[in-house]
């Protein structure tokens, strides 16, 4: 079931970016969040693949989702304590692990979709992160403690004026393309609405302008499952020994369940059983292989994420919809000031972003007059499509970052 | 959000069987279970609906859901702590509280789908209830405490057989018809496998021959989220003061979100926020009212249930899988024994128990030459469409037991 390790030395082959290193900047300003407040320090985690122009004109901003850090591609000199992939995709596609290698490797490097020969592509651990950049784990200059849940709420569209505030300190004035999946490609959108003169074009992946209904009550229950943990201690877990790990645990479990589809999990676990026909064992060993494996993603995740960045990233995600942000409740009025030229690629099989939502972007925009491309794949392995579908996706990127 | 409570006066209508009382009776043998153990002593709550004829040939067993107990028709006496129908039906479907009224109260009644003036309508506890029927908090005679993790391991037949044996104890020995949906469904199944020479007909409604893996992983979710509830306290919890309410309720909303459909929360909810555009508040506060029901549906449904019952019942419809139990893996050779006319019901957009189910279940039927009906109802509403569309089963289910 667990598929065995491979040596990362094996992981550096041709159309990699090779061996990076995460690296960080401090903001030199505090940075006004859509709550009312107003954060400072703040330190942002990044790395980058490819060499910046002299034009300063051939910068990518790669945007991760939920579980995401900095380290998109490339094999890191400094590799996080467990693979920063979704488990599915990290271990399992071609039963190798992933370890030590970006979370977008695939599609980043020389002659892949984000061609590294051409772009300088540009990574950030999102605000609230965990995994460098300040969050709700980082130190509270008010208390010399961690924040926890005294963090201040923020928005998608903090997340996004925190990575126009971090391309300053870079010299970048100007992007190229902002690109990322799921909550990433959120970012993409609300880049193209906030600084409309400063993107030249969005790649918006298993994405959508508002999380539907089933998509909200999943990320509710799996925050509810963190919250209720008597371990989470009202976000105030942190050097008192505890953490939520039971429902850190669950939440995960619930996530990673809303990326895959009825057709993966048939596919790759159907019913099978861990222990033959065996009903003398205790009530809480695992029976079977789907629920062993759900167990393992949930340890891993545990290790390597912490709950309350869980909680702050799941909350802004959920709350993100541009049409009652920007238009007054009207998808067509907040994409108005839109200039990039926008690629939409959406999923059959993604039942989390569905393909009506990208279908409702492209129609909105298109109706705007706007340059919009919608390519809808089929493919049968739910949100995680994303991730693994990188070979029907890079020509389809290519192509669109080839028009200028 | 929260609909206001009726009076119970105003719910016994026509066509309601009245006021019913829940009665109990003790086996008089120990009951051999699948995983080799013995149980006894085992108490069975029940009711009935109708009157015995004096060929007692004119019963009806129906058989409860996951979450059910005896009480399935009419207003009772001795009403719960809280309804116990579901509490999307029980609350919403016309804006009344159901609270006290059965769970299936709509169908078993005069002139209803089982109707109580041709038959005599039985309904039980499962075993392993927490309902009045033996389960885990029921007393271990080897220890005069509450069985909690030691309560032997059950199968859906381990229910069957239990059901058998009760109908010993009330005189009947044949059933004109065994009843139910989900859960109840696979009883009705193991029912036609078990005692072919029995069973006239089976009404299997929104049911399966065997989970199918999305249904297994979000059961083990369930099952996960109450062990891993460190008041769970290895099942002990029972005169601790403390019960795993927090993976309880996390266990209830898993669940209730697998009985809706992507339509039906859109309708019902959609992204409607609980308190305007309001960014201040802090972290843990619910900000859709989809986050507010379920909080609310979970708390109803802790304060009622029992955690253990919870886990070896879900452990049970899991495990459930005719063509593993009975067909050496082969779906025809399990039902060949099968002598009961059948009556299949699904719902088009039920993704727990999705139609194909059904659909497998009639081919199979239907090769070995078996009398069997198949109705797929087209319904947005998710497996809640079984305790919701009970106008459109009725006349299916009274056709059907018109035939003899």
């Amino acid at each position: 079931m667990i598929p065995r390790m491979a040596t990362p030395a094996s992981k550096t082959a041709a159309g990699s970016v090779g061996t990076v290193e995460t690296q960080y900047v401090d903001l030199p300003k505090p940075l006004d969040l859509d709550c009312g407040r107003s954060l400072h320090p703040i330190r942002i985690a990044y790395e980058t693949y490819g060499t910046l122009s002299p034009a300063r004109d051939n910068v990518i901003l790669v945007c991760h989702a939920l579980s995401g850090d900095a380290h998109a591609a490339g094999f890191s000199k400094t590799p996080p304590p467990e693979s920063t992939r979704d488990g599915f995709a990290a271990e399992d596609r071609d039963g190798t692990s992933r370890r030590g290698l970006g979370w977008w490797d695939g599609m980043i490097g020389p002659g892949k979709a984000f061609d590294t020969e051409r772009f300088f592509v540009v990574s950030t651990n999102l605000l609230g992160g965990c995994r460098g950049t300040t969050g709700p784990s980082s130190t509270n200059p008010a208390t010399g403690r961690p924040y926890g849940p005294d963090f201040p709420v923020i928005t998608v569209a903090d997340m996004v004026r925190t990575e126009r505030a971090f391309l300053n300190e870079l010299g970048v004035t100007r992007l190229a393309a902002v690109a990322g999946g799921s909550l990433g490609g959120m970012q993409a959108l609300e880049w193209a609405i906030l600084y409309p003169d400063q993107v030249d074009a969005i790649v918006v992946i298993a994405s959508t302008y508002a999380l539907q209904p089933q998509g909200v009550a999943w990320n509710a229950i799996a925050r509810n499952a963190i919250t209720a943990d008597p371990d989470w201690q009202g976000g105030h877990y942190y050097a008192t020994g505890r953490a939520p790990n039971a429902g850190m645990g669950v939440a995960r479990m619930v996530g990673h369940m809303t990326y895959l589809s009825a057709k993966s999990l048939g596919d790759k676990f159907g019913r099978r059983l861990q222990f033959a026909d065996d009903l003398s064992y205790t009530l809480t060993d695992p029976e079977f292989e789907i629920e062993n494996y759900l167990r393992h993603q949930a340890d891993l995740f545990v290790r390597r994420f912490d709950a309350n960045t869980y909680l702050y990233t799941s909350r802004a995600l959920t709350y993100f919809d541009i049409a009652r942000q920007y238009g007054n409740g009207t998808l067509m009025d907040a994409l108005r000031p839109v200039c990039a030229r926008t690629l939409l690629i959406a999923f059959s099989s993604d039942w989390l972003y569905p393909p009506s939502g990208s279908e409702e972007l492209a129609t909105a925009l298109r109706a705007l007059g706007k340059d919009v491309t919608l390519q809808i794949i089929e493919a049968p392995y739910g949100h995680d499509c994303f991730l693994l579908e990188e070979a029907r996706q890079t020509p389809m990127i290519r192509s669109f970052l080839a028009r200028e």
